[in-house]
């Protein structure tokens, strides 16, 4: 998150929004921010929300996602949105959206992303 | 590349080999290398890969990238290898591994990935 | 779509809905709908989402889709709604639910789906 | 795999071999195999490569797969295969190929899939 220079703007019980600004570290090479910055901050947003629902001494863990990238990550604001839609014991699913917000605050969607994420209890060092 | 710590270790034709070392900046809660910097390296291997076989004036996009996270990140290294496993006019497909190795050489597979690549000619701005 | 026994529910602009009846020859070891039955039914829900923002001639084509199962696929029937996220010239972005619908007509999602669809134009025998 | 006309070709710890003929009753709108029975006999390879893999007693469950489609599915005949890419106590990934088998034996790559499948014990009605 520090790296991201994310912060978070909105927690509650199976949802979790991150919100970010544009930084030159973070671009690829056309100068937009960089496909996997962009896949960090909402897999970060989907294990969050996850971990709302989750035990208190239970960690999450992201076993795979998917994300789609519908349109150039220009900011230069963003707001990551992640929402469970399938919580489990074992196994949760959540699904992330990103906006590119403009200098004028007009929000454009620019990637979605599908996460399954594992609860994790009992392991050293794995805490949420 | 540079934000990741990463550098080319080979590029032929429809493969590329990305390697990186281990920093505290892109770890997540665990410790462990963060799934959106793994994600990022590999679908940058897969794109540089991808863009191999296209035409010099043309660029890549990633359309989507799927990431399944196999094994804890833990370095101190990493390899990350792109592959294209169905190079087209439009529309490229590669698939992406990553690798741990440790302090005595021993590699571990962490993450594979697969990516739906576009092929882009003649946007300003948009080059490879 | 006359093997899953399948039919269109509603049709509008960017978004199909397709209902299903369970039927022995579609279910898996366990006795549910089989997942492949199920991305069936949801690709082409996504599909005809997709081809109804394309112009008359063109047709639709499934690049990648992603499926996440998320409880067992239980009916008696079921409803799949295919939705485009990012309509596009050249792709299209679109998200599917599916639904098991009880005896006593209570729902539960069972599987959401996430494709990228491709518009053909011109090529011999792809219309949709 | 009897609605799909599919028999088991080879099976070995961690890999599967599916093999099927086309039929009409399983293409889509231009006369293909249908991307849903693609997948179907994919995930099934996949499913059946991460079970020789698991305790006699447990059954396997699909959580998510994605598939790429990488060229018309024309027959006349098809094969599939599964490989286990990091076997699991609790979660497995394996990867699926198919391939186009023309009249005079020539095979073309025209499906990879990724699959998570989870090992289910003890539960009534799920064994593999």
């Amino acid at each position: 998150m520090d790296t991201l220079g994310a912060r978070l703007a909105a927690v509650e019980a199976g949802r979790v929004v991150i919100e970010m600004a544009w930084a030159r570290g973070l671009t690829q090479q056309h100068g937009f921010l960089h496909a996997g910055m962009l896949a960090a901050a909402l897999d970060s947003a989907c294990g969050y929300a996850a971990s709302t629902l989750m035990p208190e001494d239970a960690g999450v863990l992201t076993i795979e996602f998917k994300i789609n990238l519908l349109a150039p990550a220009q900011g230069p604001r963003f707001r990551m949105e992640g929402v469970v839609v399938k919580p489990g014991r074992t196994i949760s699913v959540a699904e992330g959206r990103a906006w590119g917000i403009a200098g004028d605050g007009q929000e454009k969607l620019i990637a979605t992303l599908g996460a399954t994420l594992m609860t994790v209890v009992g392991r050293d060092g794995i805490r949420h």
